[in-house]
């Protein structure tokens, strides 16, 4: 491999020339409402995927849409460069609700500069991540006629609702999808200053449970001490998912998860500054196993979370209602070597033994389920990616694991045949999936290095 | 007392005389929509005092408008009966509000007659009762040039929201209030043909609990685990009310409960048809404390309700988020002789030390708190609607209570200084609070011929 960082220089003159498009083309894209989770953005979606494509097409890449049983995938290849490797890159185009919007301080798809970084849905996660690449090979290319590797892309639209879609059709299109290495642009590094490449992400499974029963709302004085409450038996269903010691109370929900290895007590950064997280998260790190360390919790423990109760009144005051239906959206972060559809049958069967007799439950499982993760690191990727972000941050890139999930990325490998890393520009303070989410400039352009410098690493690789 | 039912002849004969145009009052009554929750209807509400204030000077009362922290107050009196005792009706003008408006066979706001009953909002609670209330009271005085006894009416526009207005002035208004007996015509009887008065209401307590902790909503992938998530914590909470036996789990909360005595064993009409309950309602009767029959828990035991969940996602699929903050409804009903601002204490200090660490906590506690309410069926005017009830009814009438709570009716009780009743003609079916709510034209009658009978009963009372 060529050690030399003299290239760099060429990609941020690239970068520099090139500037003012590059931004405008994501401003663009970020303004577009590609909200995967609410049908009514069905139509903005479609237009999001067109965007990818044609971005993709003036490239110079042949492409596709990928219909799927939900939102387009959009892929694409440049075949360019016989007998050197493939890298595949997977990003994707759809983003998070908006809700609560009115704690934005600027409108969420009009992308807004502020101290340097650009406000908006998606300005990092993630279509400022995989825009940066895409830009990157779009420069590459033009500059140079020609890119060191072959390069595809897999751009998905529903990344935040789980990835059904891409997930039922990737063994289908192993073909078109079959790389040498797999780069998802879709994560974070331990520090603004502190690089990291993630070489693990947590599996996922979604539920939402619904109590009912009364034909109608009922009132709660009348009714209070007769009828069994739906939203008592949420709260009751939910409260007994954890033990006091923070543990998941399901049986058998452990019984997979793979003890910490020397191996990885050596290779992975488990250093955590509570007092940093407590002054940027608001509280202390004080959930989940009271007996696991912090960053071990995060990244080699499942958990069980409840991201949504509702149900019955919430407006001011007080209302004397006995709500006809109530319910709580969960997710369960599973860990290897957890397997998803193993866990939702223990969670339904866990739930439906603590349905109360005179309450009716509905558990609607999500599609979408994720299987954990674990890359290696000696793999020819995980090395080129090690020391594009050494060079590039200037200091020794650390190993690191995420306690998120990208559902898609193990369907994505079993059909591309490749080895798969995980990078990005994101920080812990990007705000990705809340209100004013935002992605600083000087990281967007780092990105775009990044990716630059990291395609001709692997270019040069055996 | 005079025991003859003969008089009811004359007061049938009134009402048929009279019929056509009390219907035609009854019915514009109902087309104001007095909704009190709901601020656009500030002017249906002052709309709808000023005709009820209208209708008693025009029946030869003198009136007054009270204003209040909130919606006015009518209040009404007729001293022409030196020497006699004085009735102090009670009732409210407000209404609940019509969502689900396109549930409704009829628009809420235009009383609609079908198979014999009055459809609107209001029909029965209380409009209906409290005016067939009124129109028996004037057609009596017009058709004797006098009254049996002194009559004071008090019709506020804030019941449906706690009287927290009127809960206020009371105490201040005393001199006016004050009457021997105090009838509050907004119950229900036992069945259609099953004559009951009500002795006793519970009282209340209500709170709003809201966790939060975090400074956003946070991404449950990279936090799950480290957090302690705030909707956990409130569903931990309100499941921690109950014992799995359904008590109330706050220590103290019973203490001060009185036990079923034997007068009552024989007094009330405990009778309950679960199979009745399960075809109306949907469910069977399995809340409240699994050792007590279904009208005790509903009637003699104090009960802890959840009215609301919120927090995190709620919309479709599923959304990977921890919650900045999360919340419930709670409210607490409470018998004799327990003290509502004792329970508020207990509530407080009993969700306080749940509160987990990490998650900070607020509790809300509401204003118009209700006392429990029991009165005597040895009353001078429970005896009066007791014989009342039998007489109209043909048959023994029957003590029953309610669940619910009427919290003004304390403060009026002791503002007033009189003994209280009471009494109506609702049904469980008549839909009240919900789309469709009605109320037999033939129930209406017998209301405004009780009315009569038991003013006339009450007159010559000592």
């Amino acid at each position: 491999m060529d050690t030399s960082p003299d290239s760099t220089r060429e990609y941020a003159k690239l970068f520099a020339e090139k500037r003012d498009k590059i931004l405008a083309d994501y401003f663009e894209f970020l303004s577009i409402p590609t909200i995967s989770a609410q049908a009514e953005y069905k139509e903005s979606i479609q237009k999001g995927a067109h965007w990818v494509q044609r971005y993709l097409n003036d490239s110079g890449f042949r492409t596709e849409i990928w219909e799927t049983s939900g939102h387009p995938t959009v892929f694409g290849e440049w075949n360019g460069a016989p007998g050197k490797p493939t890298v595949l890159f997977y990003g994707h185009y759809d983003v998070q609700p908006v809700d609560p919007v009115q704690n934005w301080s600027s409108p969420p798809f009009t992308p807004t500069v502020r101290d340097g970084k650009v406000f908006a849905r998606g300005a990092q996660d993630n279509k400022g991540q995989i825009f940066y690449t895409l830009a990157a090979i779009r420069e590459l290319l033009r500059s140079r006629g020609t890119l060191p590797l072959n390069v595809k892309f897999v751009i998905e639209g529903e990344e935040e609702i789980g990835s059904p879609g891409l997930g039922k059709i990737a063994a289908e299109k192993s073909k078109l999808l079959a790389a040498d290495h797999i780069a998802v642009v879709d994560v974070e590094t331990k520090g603004e200053n502190t690089p990291s490449i993630v070489l693990g992400v947590r599996g996922l499974v979604a539920f939402t449970i619904e109590a009912y029963g009364p034909s109608m709302d009922l009132h709660s004085g009348t009714y209070g001490g007769l009828v069994y409450n739906p939203a008592r038996a949420i709260a009751e269903i939910v409260a007994s998912l954890h033990t006091d010691s923070g543990r998941v109370a399901i049986p058998g929900f452990y019984d997979r998860v793979r003890e910490l290895s020397e191996a990885d007590k050596k290779l992975l950064d488990l250093e955590f500054d509570s007092a940093e997280f407590e002054r940027f998260i608001g509280v202390p790190p004080l959930g989940g196993e009271q007996d696991q360390a912090p960053l071990i919790r995060s990244w080699l423990r499942p958990t069980a979370e409840v991201n949504g109760l509702y149900g019955g009144y919430s407006g001011g005051g007080s209302k004397t209602v006995i709500p006809q239906r109530a319910g709580a959206k969960l997710t369960f972060r599973l860990v290897a070597d957890q397997n998803p559809q193993e866990i939702a049958e223990l969670v339904r069967s866990f739930i439906q033994k603590r349905t109360p007799k005179g309450v009716k439950l509905d558990i609607t499982f999500h599609e979408g389920a994720g299987q954990p993760l674990r890359t290696s690191a000696e793999s020819v990727v995980s090395k080129a990616a090690f020391q594009t972000y050494s060079e590039l941050f200037g200091k020794p890139c650390r190993a690191v694991l995420t306690g998120g999930s990208i559902p898609v990325v193990t369907a994505l490998a079993q059909a591309a045949k490749g080895e798969v890393v995980l990078i990005g520009q994101g920080l812990d303070s990007d705000r990705i999936h809340a209100p004013d989410e935002n992605f600083g400039l000087n990281r967007f352009e780092r990105g775009f290095l990044t990716i630059c410098r990291f395609s001709e690493l692997l270019g040069q690789s055996k």
